[in-house]
């Protein structure tokens, strides 16, 4: 392998793909899939829609993904975990013909991904190219046509863990919650919080819900359940803004 | 027409553009372009070359941005000079086709843009259609191979202005700065900040710098000053992140 290429390809619409994106993709020599993942007969169907797409001819060599030890305290768990994915692209990439190898992530390989981090604990250090794509946030407010930051304004991007454990971001006017699966926004007093929510952003199957979070919040939890059960798994995110 | 279309296009990179706005640029009847900006001269090519790119036979309409009272305190100063280019959008969307009408929005629509607040201002509230693009902030971590975040952790998001007049964010561990044309970084105490910071991104005059807030802010002002000098504009971020 002569580099390593993790390439954001947005959130579920083949057409997030950018022009970079889609010439990565047809250069690459490999591209490395994992087998296992949420909604994985999906997702398994669309990167090969977006592979297809990018006329590439690149070997696609499969990966197992290893499970989390669910036992340990959060940060060892994902220490441990990147570690062991690790070692899982290390055995691919002995398959790999000469040239370049490519990642597809989902949204983009800096934000809220473990790619890097991941890329950064192989053998060798290989070089690394980032091709930036569409992320949740951006596809949510684009969803809803509505602004990111208000004017002049800061925005808390965050985690459902940290919502739930400490609560609406000091300071902030805005906050976008990203890797909740349990609809955190719960643990918050909802007086003066509105909420923009969207499920499955960019995909045919899309969902979106937004208002009072006093009022839109129970209406997201059964929203959200009954695509989840419909689907058998779910991907959301959402924007929080003090009215 | 029909729908107006803020299409995201990136941050200078044609090849930022993705499949969805590529499509848009070839599907609409006509493009707004302003005639007036920083830049205006590479800007305006680039533009042509991403229109170009797109096979798109839209109509171009030129209009001219107007000036902002710099007299004005800020809120109403950025509130004015919204409703001034609304009402140059409604004089040069009386000469549009039949169809959706485009505009082409560096970066994406809904990160520190002002086109959804202006396409607000539009009598008849046209139906607004956003296509999501790569940011600054996404083009700052690809081209530095960083992310965004840490392990679980926070990012604000926030603007020159506001680390002038309020310093460092409350609670923030990563902050990303926009719209700061000052290196208004000097404002804060360097000890235990790392700064990656980038100019002209993904453009082939592409500048990063990065290392310890103390010893790379003096480099990022001087690097910044002479790259201005010799383009006689520029567009720059940064990220810093705690020690």
């Amino acid at each position: 392998m002569t580099e390593l290429w993790l390439v954001g390809i947005g959130t579920g619409n083949p057409d997030h793909v950018t022009l970079e994106g889609r010439a990565a993709l047809r250069d690459a020599a490999a591209v490395l899939i994992p087998r296992k993942g949420a909604g994985k007969e999906d997702l398994a169907h669309l990167r090969e829609a977006i592979l297809r797409a990018a006329d590439s001819n690149a070997r696609v060599i499969p990966f197992d993904m290893p499970v989390r030890d669910e036992s340990l305290p959060y940060a060892e768990r994902v220490a441990r975990w990147h570690d062991a994915i690790a070692l899982r692209w290390q055995a691919a990439l002995e398959q790999a013909p000469d040239g370049p190898v490519a990642l597809l992530v989902w949204g983009d390989p800096g934000l809220y991904d473990s790619t890097l981090r991941i890329a950064a604990r192989l053998p060798g250090a290989p070089r690394v190219r980032v091709v930036p794509g569409i992320t949740a946030l951006q596809a949510l407010t684009a969803a809803h046509a509505i602004p990111f930051n208000t004017v002049n304004g800061a925005v808390s991007v965050t985690t459902g863990r940290r919502l739930r454990e400490g609560g609406w971001p000091e300071g902030a006017e805005t906050a976008v919650v990203m890797l909740d699966g349990q609809c955190s926004f719960r643990a918050l007093e909802p007086a003066g919080l509105r909420i923009w929510w969207g499920g499955f952003l960019g995909m045919p199957e899309q969902v979106l819900e937004s208002g009072p979070l006093a009022e839109a919040g129970p209406r997201i939890v059964e929203t959200r359940a009954a695509a989840r059960a419909r689907h058998g798994w779910i991907m959301d995110t959402y924007l929080l803004r003090r009215a």
